[in-house]
């Protein structure tokens, strides 16, 4: 079992607890206007959805509480899991954090369903090509670790790193989970964009392989820049998928990249520069000033494409589904 | 001169009123925040990219100060102008609003510059070909007006409405302005997905077409409902684009849609269901509901298409540009 931080975030640990009630009661307040506007009945059909809908959030109560449970077995008293929640690092819940949940049930789809399949093969297939067999990878925000998985399979030493609680709690479930264990319904709580309401009520069994080999995996719970001033690994490759646009200090991370590299060891990126610390006070550089920076700190660039129109839900289920032009690019270290 | 609203939001009129000053408090943040990273001189190039650019921001000034003095032009004092601004409907201005200003100026040059020519031949396309000419149209939402404008000038007699203000505004600039009479920088103030940061500085001339023929469509400040409930006028088509899912009851937009419509008249819509009012409070059909609805009201579907990753600004622009799958259909009147 991968470890879990010893003080997860109250608010995190409460959108799971509450998550069955808050989307009972979302439902319950889209019901009662679709009831007032029910005029002649023509809304009759839409209400029966919501409420069918609103009994579907059921089935996903045993992977979520599974996963409470798993952080609850690491705590012997009330006051434990009391007091290792006591660290308020994240916002507050406001009672209707149902959104995050949905978000992870989506990314629990996507790295772990079938469903996602199809994303994956877009997202990882370029990377298993570029970084080929026998290396010592480090993947840094691994999220919910189908890459690692997928390149330790392929007969590479995985370590990965990932601070983000929502990730690491079910993380921790699909880790030691048995194929198809788990049942789940990952679109349920979408409220809009919809484009066939049926497609929001399948039933997609997770996980969609046998996640055993997670174990081989050295999963850290550090966020990326700790574990590189801490690790003395050095490694053949760092592979980041996603990850770089979640920096603060963009620099600070090329900088990190580097130093656990070996000599003419190779970075490899993936991921579009969305950043998600989008408040005036991290850097937002272009693509093109990330370059010149990591030329300066010793790179050169061996490959380099822009990839369009990467979904990452589904294309046929939303009117405005995710869309990305990540960069897939080859950085060699020095 | 197309008619603007008695009384204009406030927060819509001081968002162009503060726009210049905004932009540069803004790059003033930034440009510190990398101040403070910048050891070794390393972010140096990327602080003189934010310094060109928060002076390219004047480039911009020309239109909107343009479109503040058409407003104040319509009243003759101070004290008048106030008065207008008294009715409070959207939030207050909170010193930055220039994100609204933002999705102002790229409005502009999606409907009125070169750089938005394929994404109007992407959306308007399909609906010349449908609508033909000769008809009497209605385009509800026009936004900046360019889709009544090219129907016009295919040979139809067009009516539109639009009642939101920042449309309003910027579009009796465009309604009196000469071809490529202004130039504007449209992303300058994007500080994040950003490929090529030299894209950010182009500047662009509007309005990329002579606009004067927009003085013979009928342009209403009404919302929807109430122009369908005002007008006599019964139309041989509706066409409603990126428009339907602003509704907070959408039953009561195709009720409205089917009041206005002659006998056989017809329904022409694209656009996704993205509902504008993202809040528990209106309703959020889905795709198949919305038919449903629409068969029970009395129309036939004609024709149906979906309509795959429709971007809605350049594709090699961002790392995460605004996808569409709007669907394409056509229904008919009893």
């Amino acid at each position: 079992m991968i470890g879990l931080p010893d003080s997860c975030c109250w608010s995190v640990y409460h959108s799971f607890k509450n998550y069955i009630e808050d989307s009972k009661s979302i439902f319950d307040d889209l019901i009662s206007v679709a009831e007032e506007h029910n005029v002649d009945g023509i809304l009759t059909n839409h209400i029966n959805r919501l409420k069918e809908c609103q009994k579907l959030v059921m089935i996903n109560r045993s992977f979520i509480d599974k996963t409470i449970t798993l952080y609850n077995n690491r705590f012997k008293t009330k006051e434990e899991i009391d007091n290792s929640l006591d660290f308020h690092c994240c916002i507050k819940p406001n009672g209707h954090q149902v959104d995050m949940i949905q978000n992870i049930l989506e990314q629990t789809i996507r790295e772990w369903g079938g469903l996602g399949e199809s994303i994956r093969n877009q997202t990882f297939s370029p990377l298993y090509d570029i970084i080929g067999t026998g290396k010592t990878v480090l993947i840094p925000g691994c999220g919910l670790a189908r890459l690692p998985y997928e390149l330790q399979k392929r007969g590479n030493k995985c370590y990965a790193c990932e601070c983000n609680h929502f990730m690491l709690m079910v993380l921790n479930t699909i880790s030691i989970a048995k194929e198809n264990e788990f049942k789940i319904v990952p679109y349920i709580n979408c409220t809009s964009d919809i484009i066939d309401s049926s497609k929001l009520k399948i039933i997609h069994s997770i996980p969609d392989s046998d996640p055993s080999l997670l174990k081989e995996i050295i999963i850290s719970d550090f966020d990326f820049e700790s574990y590189c001033e801490k690790t003395t690994i050095q490694f053949d490759v760092v592979c980041t998928c996603y990850f770089i646009d979640t920096a603060f200090d963009i620099v600070n991370y090329i900088k990190s990249i580097k130093s656990v590299l070996k000599p003419k060891g190779i970075w490899v990126n993936i991921g579009p520069l969305h950043w998600v610390n989008d408040c005036y006070s991290s850097l937002h550089l272009s693509l093109d000033e990330i370059f010149e920076i990591a030329f300066q700190v010793g790179f050169t660039m061996i490959k380099k494409e822009m990839i369009h129109s990467l979904n990452y839900i589904p294309q046929d289920y939303f009117t405005c589904p995710t869309t990305y032009n990540p960069c897939l690019f080859v950085m060699q270290n020095k």
